[in-house]
């Protein structure tokens, strides 16, 4: 398989270009920004390459965290860049470029950047070892790589409930269908030794939710988890993965995780690794 | 059904009270105390409960970071306090006087302790928000309770293999048939409120292991989840819930986890509430 042929871009039906799913990973963006964000910061002068950018929803964070950074933020989708570009201006910060390419092809010499960053990207990658390897070749001796990714594997929550669990699963394998994994959370540290970086540390994000946590009741398991899984309700339906009443059902096990004794728990994966002069 | 009959005392299969199993205990306590308990000191002149101390595997490491607290450590089994008090006699810790005693019948005065700290108990009891009122009513207006429990629920590694989740699960089955629940470490906080506690606060402690952390290799994945699982086999196996040719598999699977591209994760839930004037 070549690699152009092994890259799966955010299939439609996991992370759609409809405005209600854009809203989504803005409000996920805007929840859990300083959760997986706020140990990352590049100094001035540098230049970090943001590979898979979407709809710019990790971009603001980055680029307003990092001021005296430059950044090269590229996604495949044309359509996409046009919004991150939209989501920089109106956030005000001017140090990003934004640049159409496929994270297979990459249109830079090797050791262009002094960082990369990889966020919510590897899970729709059939050859995320590929990606990794093809970014770390971009970097100078001694920059480093950043990878964060979810893991819906690792969502659980109380009351603990079966069709819930089955309607996560529906996920899980119309995304393994399309190439990915959404299970990728756990691999992180694996893939990037393979890739080739050094030093590998994976620090785990977990997000945990209670009632008396109403910011992220409503703004992680209501308006994150629960709108990505009832995203893909048709979809599942009709590739026969589940029936209409137990998808449903499956909704209302997530909602009810909502009430005041109810919790939710996921967890994404950060890891950072060096570009070595052995390497 | 009466509350001494819902308490169900630390299965043998589960948390037995042979040697390897005390060692078992010994090293899950070194290994985790500074995550679990690296936040938890008592002010000197308070007088703390430790209602469930088992064979002191918590004791030394709380009676050691809180020197001028009091600590009344209460189990139900002789032989376990036996043990308990060996260990802190010999960590040099005088600050422990031992009470044998049930978590349904305590033998205290409302309002006798400052404090009370309650770690992997509630676990085993079909009763738990019950003993946690219990404990509540011997807290003094203004003192706060700490509950720590475990979940296997969230244990989850790479490579996912579907032999080592199935021996977890006949580990969560067999706890369940014995009136337990291996998965409370999700309910603290709903079992905390129900039982009166105020202003709860609960936080997850994720323990995360890949192979550039050897000692959690070691010491949780290996000496501490697995040989758990380990424990459970026979009994698993005699109750129909497996057979040794799966089992096996499923132990294969777990420590398949702890080789060079391995992950393993494994998260307890720590919470803490107080004793409201009004409760």
């Amino acid at each position: 398989m070549r690699l152009e042929e092994a890259m799966i871009e955010a299939p439609s039906y996991v992370h759609g270009y409809d405005r209600r799913e854009t809203q989504r990973l803005a409000d996920q963006a805007g929840t859990l920004v300083d959760l997986l964000h706020h140990d990352t910061s590049y100094p001035p002068g540098t230049t970090v390459l943001e590979a898979g950018c979407g709809v710019g929803a990790q971009t603001v964070a980055l680029a307003l965290r990092s001021p005296g950074a430059r950044f090269v933020s590229m996604a495949i989708s044309a359509e996409s860049i046009a919004q991150a570009r939209q989501r920089v201006d109106l956030a005000g910060a001017t140090n990003v470029e934004f640049c159409r390419a496929d994270i297979f092809s990459l249109p830079f010499a090797p050791g262009s950047f002094d960082h990369v960053f990889v966020c919510f990207v590897l899970e729709h990658l059939a050859a995320p070892v590929e990606a990794l390897a093809g970014l770390r070749s971009l970097l100078r001796v001694g920059g480093t790589m950043t990878v964060i990714e979810g893991d819906h594997g690792s969502a659980y929550f109380h009351p603990d409930d079966r069709a819930a669990k089955e309607a996560v699963r529906c996920l899980i394998e119309l995304q393994r269908r399309s190439g990915g994994d959404a299970l990728i959370g756990r691999r992180v540290f694996p893939l990037m030794v393979e890739a080739g970086l050094h030093a590998v540390r994976v620090d785990p994000r977990m997000v945990y939710v209670d009632s008396s946590r109403p910011e992220l009741v409503e703004g992680f398991t209501k308006r994150t988890f629960t709108a990505m899984i009832e995203g893909i309700g048709s979809a599942a339906i009709s590739s026969g993965l589940t029936d209409a009443d137990s998808f449903d059902a499956g909704l209302r096990g997530l909602y009810r995780t909502t009430e005041v004794d109810g919790v939710f728990c996921y967890t994404f994966f950060k890891g950072v690794g060096e570009m070595a002069s052995d390497s």
